[in-house]
């Protein structure tokens, strides 16, 4: 944990550079448009601890697997993310030496995000080994409003000579990653070229071969004219373009690089026209100039923060953490393409590779239906539809047969690349994500012609997923899971896994609803869907109704709870409380086996099932399971808190819900678990807004019915946040004493607060 | 499965070069000494598909570990066997054309292994590019009555020209493993020096920097006279030295040359003497001449067979597969270094790296008891007595404490090489192995006075790694052991496997008995072991005798069996007879996690039990678990179908166990498993010699007595073998009607033949 920034309602800002953070901040600082994204690395060259990362989306490389001990059935590739070329790159060198901050002394570093506009500035003032003294202020942001262009104003002032300065401006795809199994450059050249103010290269992935091609124009000013520019020469070098120049400085006065950069990737563009078009994109930023794409930018993000925000009265930490995390998902995922996906770092690192996990149904899809048009959540529940062969092949691969969907742990373009068996093939929970995903989605709007276009297919595929995975006891006389992985991945190849036992029959249950609706709605489309998946629709629902009716769930009918899995209750039972501090984080300090054998819960786990189907419990039955679960569980997970938060927000433990709250709302910008220099936890933000909307707001949908049940925590004096649901916007705000609703947008509505009946106009 | 070899009783032969076999070849037909071993690969050079095999026992290198996901408790080495310096090397060529098997037409292959002497022999005709023909016979062995001896004669004979040949011989450090994490070599010069006849060459490994010294001398004959060798280069080049020289080759006359090599270690020789002991070794060899050394080697053999041979009539491939299993051990380990110990590959591959596992235990201390003086077994275990303190460190570093003891799974010097958390972590029977070695190890020997010396501090360690590892279960009211897996590695981190729970229950006793033992026969040592170990007797047996008499076994009343694990019966309980043939063998044809939800079993695990504890079981209760656990064994480890076999002969299941004898026994020689071109099963190879003497014999050592309880399979004529067995050596010999026992060396002794009293004189 490290909590060296500044607290500000609207800004991340930190003070002096500090090399041991400097990767910290470089990914809390990223900037990203959902196209493209940039962590906060240094325009000019800086020899000191950095990961560079430029991403584009939907673009990757499949790296050969590489494991100690092969299993069969492992993916022969891992899909990850890249980073690509650089297009920030600004050297600068006074008298042949470089300003590089590793090696300068530097006074006054300061670096500010202004979430508000999407906005990264720095700006220090640093002295070169011979005395000579700068002072450099730059400013950049991916434009919201044109995806395809990032832009920087870089100024220099010689504050103590004058002397001319040689300066390199580039676009470099002679890049790394850092990881990468066999140490190799996943990028080629294809094109490059360079002439004076301008340098495109266009770069293909090794294997995948997509194209990106990166283009660069620059120009030069000093009060506001255009500065004369010396010398320019015309770099080029394997996958490299670019020019270097001599510029005076004046002691005192400033001069201005404002570099505009386009990055286009194949994905959306004809490899053929990828030079043309960037060439294209470049004339038209530089044409309108950095501060009027400036201006066009921060409307976007304004328009945005309308939609998302959430305001926090009386506690600038938690405002600027819950703004931090809207600010992250905004710019990772912009919802427009429904190729994309919400990546567990987003545009922040590459850590994690493979762009898709669960977590985005799960966690991410409620944040976009609550922040975003419909459309937005729709097209995440496409992207899945569009893997829906991958995932009946991906189930082939493991042995299952007839249409079977074995949705992929961690992908890209809908193969697995995961390679850990007890993950890969038995956190099997995650088929079921998408059909969870799709009744969230249908709950939330209402758009239940969604299962005729594209639900019911998947729904099918991933029931006869489970009606081939359950197989029964003749010992218990009830159909059982074996041998499988729950959200708690503390625990590996456990039998009858609660949480597992539930989603898959409550997936039968569910498609089984979903086949009467369809087949009554639309019985043409329901024939077509029968045809085309070969349902045989009596066989396989009798089958699945049997599942149904005859599943064994594990409980503890002494304690009354659910129970985690078969045996858990021969495990020592002790409470986090009774654990030694050096023995935390246990997933650093134990090995496995004794984090396995031990009873301590990484993430919500049967508590995750109560949290989806709340309304199958009791409150009395979801106090008891609380109380007995949380006690046990370390919160090893990013995305364990907010569901405890959500949870205990109900059970009234107001408390304990502003913790669960602050541990997740935080989590980056006080690098709670020491690992955010590898990327920020994007996907677990989306938690950390349900949190607020779902945990203090009590936010439900209830049979089509916006439901609200709120509490403020202590230390604020009031919260307030949007919601777009069903065309409208729904506006609440929470203050000490009361609660107000208000209808900003759309027609009027019923909704019900604190069990009341409220008509919104 | 392959079968290319021709079935011979005392000889391995090879007709034909066949690329596609030829690794298969140069595991079978390995030579060693147990100080040294050589894969058959061939002196000149071959560009075709070859594994390059030389090795020196107890020499090492701790490769970093590689693993796709890093998991806390992992050792960051894992010790691997080397490929060390190549002393076999004599190339050949003609008119610039080089010897090349692979580029040749080659006509007459024969290779021969000889194990009644030790002797690989090869001969072939091979014709050149231009058609000019030679004909080559090599022989070589490891010397048994010098470890660091090997020699070779090789000899050229044109058949249809005369022309000067080009001869180099040479010693040459430049290898490489095929198992490298890194692709790194491990070697590194020290020392090189060539002359006219001569090279020797010191490399040394890095990181463990083991030197190991290389020598050659080399004479070069006709018609046994020396040949006028001219043009004499001597080669040198980064670790590598030799001669390069022409010889006059005239049409039918043969030139033979005699290579000798001496191999030496700085295990067995101060690093500064190495060479010059080397010099001394290669000079007496050289004096002696190739004739007189090999005699001297096959006497040694000649002995070893007459302790160890097992004869078979009626069945030449049953004789040449026990007898080529019982070569393998003999020449893999002699048992005069305790440092030593069994690989699994021996010296006939690098395959599974570090040299010693469970195996040693489970399997080989029997083979060597029946077959070699007691002190060969006693040096076994007197090997892991010196790594208790690495078994105690290594515990720690799983979380164990005050001294308890948990040996690797696969080590080299002590530590865990292993790095798969299913196995490294949780297959916690193997430390028991080490206790159980000790019981077997003084029931056949006597020698309890190995408690007093060495045992009871290694069993009280293990002792106190099971009284840490069982924990309470309330809600059974019983010890339990969670998250482990069994021998059956088909199954991972199983709840109270009852193969664990026994041995571990067993161990406890077992050492309670020991103390009582060691303190009325040495109290003296007592208090010596108690201090040195900071034993608590009082406190730690209270709690020893606690769990002995409160361990949960998971049991099936219904069926009456014993239950592999909690949960079993859970399982879809098919017998392998129900698979179809294309999903076998599973290992190689299903995922993971299918594997581990099948009932499907690797080996013996419940029967494993029941094999070592034979005696706590009636024969009901064993028949009823072989017939309910035999079926559902898909045998894919080369340890389960001794075992089996064994049961099935006591059980009177004597086709069975039949089948599962010739399963074992010619596993290599016919490829069983598709994999002996990675080197020969070695470990498995005492299962089969225990096959024969426990299985078919039914010998057993009770309460001091030797008992047989043989009967002969029907294909058999005959067979005989011979017992060590404290200080007697008995024979038995088993016909259609009857069955001799003769004492051939010793005491006159009691046995027990059928249950009646022999007095054997």
């Amino acid at each position: 944990m490290k909590q060296y920034l500044k607290h500000h309602e609207w800004h991340i800002i930190e003070e002096g550079l500090d090399p041991h953070t400097n990767k910290i901040s470089e990914s809390v600082f990223s900037i990203g448009n959902g196209r493209m994204g940039q962590r906060a690395n240094f325009e000019e060259e800086y020899t000191g601890e950095t990961l560079r990362g430029s991403y584009v989306a939907g673009v990757y490389y499949p790296d050969k697997t590489r494991v100690g001990w092969w299993k069969n059935g492992y993916p022969e590739y891992f899909a990850k993310v890249l980073n690509a070329p650089n297009w920030i790159g600004i050297h600068i060198s006074v008298d042949n030496q470089k300003l590089d901050l590793a090696k300068c002394k530097v006074e006054d570093f300061k670096r500010v995000l202004d979430m508000q506009v999407g906005l990264l500035s720095r700006s220090f003032a640093a002295t070169l080994p011979d005395g000579k003294k700068l002072r450099v202020e730059s400013k950049r942001f991916c434009s919201l409003a044109r995806g395809e262009v990032g832009a920087i104003r870089y100024s220099i002032t010689p504050l103590n000579f004058s002397a001319k300065a040689t300066l390199s401006i580039f676009v470099d795809a002679d890049v790394v990653n850092k990881d990468s199994n066999y140490d190799e450059k996943f990028w080629e050249e294809v094109y490059k070229e360079g002439s004076e103010g301008q340098a495109i290269v266009t770069a293909q992935t090794k294997k995948t071969f997509f194209h990106v091609t990166t283009g660069m124009r620059y120009t030069i000013l000093s009060d506001g004219k255009k500065v004369n520019l010396e010398r320019i020469n015309i770099l080029q070098r394997e996958k490299f373009a670019g020019n270097i120049l001599q510029v005076e400085l004046l002691e005192g006065k400033e001069v201005v690089v404002y570099k505009y950069a386009a990055v286009l990737s194949s994905e959306n563009h004809p490899k053929d026209q990828l030079v043309s078009q960037c060439t294209k994109v470049l004339n038209e930023a530089v044409s309108a100039g950095f501060d009027a794409l400036f201006e066009e930018h921060a409307k976007v993000w304004t328009h945005k923060w309308e939609e998302c925000d959430i305001t926090i009265e009386g506690d600038v930490a938690a405002q600027q953490g819950i703004r931090f995390n809207i600010f992250q998902l905004t710019q990772t995922y912009t919802g427009e393409d429904e190729r994309l996906n919400i990546g567990p770092k987003g545009f922040t690192g590459e850590k994690y590779g493979g762009s898709t996990y669960w977590d985005t149904e799960a966690y991410c899809i409620p944040f976009y239906l609550g922040t975003a048009e419909q459309n937005v959540a729709r097209n995440l529940l496409v992207y899945r539809y569009k893997h829906l062969d991958k995932a009946i092949e991906n189930g082939k691969k493991l042995g299952f047969k007839d249409g079977a969907a074995f949705y992929p742990f961690v992908t890209m373009n809908g193969e697995e690349c995961h390679n850990e068996w007890e993950i890969t093939f038995e956190e099997i929970h995650r088929t079921s994500a998408m059909a969870y995903a799709i009744r969230d989605y249908i709950d939330y709007t209402g758009d239940k012609a969604y299962l005729t276009e594209f639900g019911l297919e998947v729904l099918i595929g991933i029931s006869r997923f489970w009606a081939q995975r359950v197989n029964w006891s003749s010992d218990k006389n009830k159909y059982v899971i074996l041998g499988v992985t729950g959200p708690n991945e503390y625990e590996n190849n456990v039998n009858n896994n609660w949480y597992t036992n539930y989603l898959g029959v409550w997936t039968l249950k569910f498609t089984i609803q979903a086949i009467e609706y369809v087949k009554q709605a639309d019985a043409k489309r329901f024939g077509e869907i029968t045809t085309k998946t070969r349902f045989n629709e009596k066989d396989e629902t009798a089958k699945w109704k049997e599942i149904v009716s005859k599943m064994y769930f594990p409980a503890d009918e002494k304690r009354k709870v659910l129970l985690q899995q078969d045996g858990f209750l021969d495990k020592e039972l002790m409470a986090v409380s009774e654990l030694k501090r050096e023995d935390r984080p246990i997933n650093q300090k134990w090995s496995w086996d004794r984090i396995l054998r031990s009873c301590f819960i990484k993430q919500a786990d049967v508590l995750q099932g109560i949290y989806l189907f709340e309304d199958d419990f009791d409150l009395e039955t979801i106090r008891k399971n609380f109380d007995f679960y949380e006690p046990m569980t370390v919160h090893e997970s990013s995305l364990s808190p907010c569901v405890h938060a959500i949870l205990a927000s109900k059970l009234g433990y107001k408390e304990r819900a502003y913790e669960f709250y602050l541990r997740t709302a935080r989590l980056d910008l006080d690098d709670y678990n020491n690992d955010t220099e590898d990327g920020c936890h994007i996907t677990s933000m989306a938690g950390t807004w349900m949190s607020v909307i779902k945990g203090f707001g009590g936010m439900r949908v209830r049979d089509g019915k916006l439901c609200f049940n709120p509490f403020i925590p202590e230390k604020w004096k009031s919260y307030s946040f949007r919601l777009e649901f069903r065309n409208r916007v729904i506006k609440l705000k929470v203050t000490k004493d009361k609660c107000e609703t208000h209808l900003e947008h759309g027609d009027p509505l019923e909704i019900m607060l604190k069990d009341e009946v409220v008509q919104l106009k």
